[in-house]
């Protein structure tokens, strides 16, 4: 373990005094609770806590194309073109969570796996978890998608996946880091 | 406008039959939906809506150090280290709420800004957006942070916090994407 980069961090400067569950469905918790802010006073804090954890898989082929899956995104009411992405089982091994997600996303496996990022994907409102990967070496096989996701794979240069990413293409926060992380590896 | 470098989406495959609010405090919104999903199927999802737009700026000096803030997030039960971000208003202007966030957590103030990207932070399950900015020749000033929080300001060299972000010590999503932006314009 190598020292650390950035100075250690300082307590917590929140009390939690009490939670309540305000809302449950298949995929998350909401919680209310009743806190005393780090400036002392009385407040209350909403928590979003998704079941699973986010996982995506940046899949690089043989000749530098990288594999893209699109989809209209409901919340935000308009098709986006990501990384492969899903939920993975807290339970479960990011990477095993990461092979399945890409096959049935896409019909790829990867004879080549290797962590990237772990993100905090919005740290105001919800204590949401992603791991990212990169899968290589990889072999087309049949997909098997989700009845309930309406999918479309294709695939782009690299280069082109960035140049989407800056022209706007890509937003999502999953993808937008895992290619770009992709990128700064590969230049420093 | 050049040529789109992706295909275009296809139409929205869900239909919305209805709607309703089931949690609303300062900072989101919660609505469930009823829904019919692409498969044809009667289910619902739940939408979380935060009332802001989320703002990180990238700021560098003129040594190329970057300003890093710290703080406890509550949601993550955990220290963090971060570009300096917050909530802006829908209804501004996001370069302006970005000017007025970064004087207010650091005291800094910058002749130069440029827009970086806009992110989707969590787009499974709620309407999130982030917008980040670069912002160059800085002058120092008397920070006002919100009493709310409690931050530590510190500024590191910027390829000690792209080190960093490889050895997990920035997980925060727009930071990752914000620094690794960065690198990557730099180095193509």
């Amino acid at each position: 373990m190598s020292a650390a980069l950035l100075p250690r961090g300082k307590p917590n400067p929140w009390e939690t005094q009490g939670r309540k569950q305000i809302y449950r469905n298949p995929w998350l918790l909401l919680e209310e609770h009743q806190v005393r802010t780090p400036a002392g006073a009385a407040g209350i804090y909403g928590v979003v806590r998704p079941h699973q954890v986010a996982i995506g898989i940046v899949p690089l082929t043989a000749n530098d194309e990288v594999v893209l899956v699109g989809q209209y995104r409901y919340p935000l009411e308009r098709y986006s073109w990501e990384i492969p992405e899903g939920g993975g089982r807290k339970t479960e091994d990011p990477l095993t969570e990461a092979r399945r997600e890409l096959a049935e996303e896409t019909g790829f496996t990867a004879k080549r796996w290797r962590l990237l990022l772990a993100l905090s994907l919005s740290n105001c409102l919800s204590d949401e978890q992603a791991v990212l990967f990169v899968a290589e070496d990889l072999e087309p096989g049949a997909a098997s998608p989700d009845p309930e996701e309406e999918l479309e794979v294709i695939q782009v240069p690299f280069e082109t996946a960035i140049d989407a990413v800056f022209a706007g293409e890509i937003t999502d926060a999953m993808s937008v880091a895992g290619l770009l992380a992709v990128h700064t590896q590969r230049r420093r």
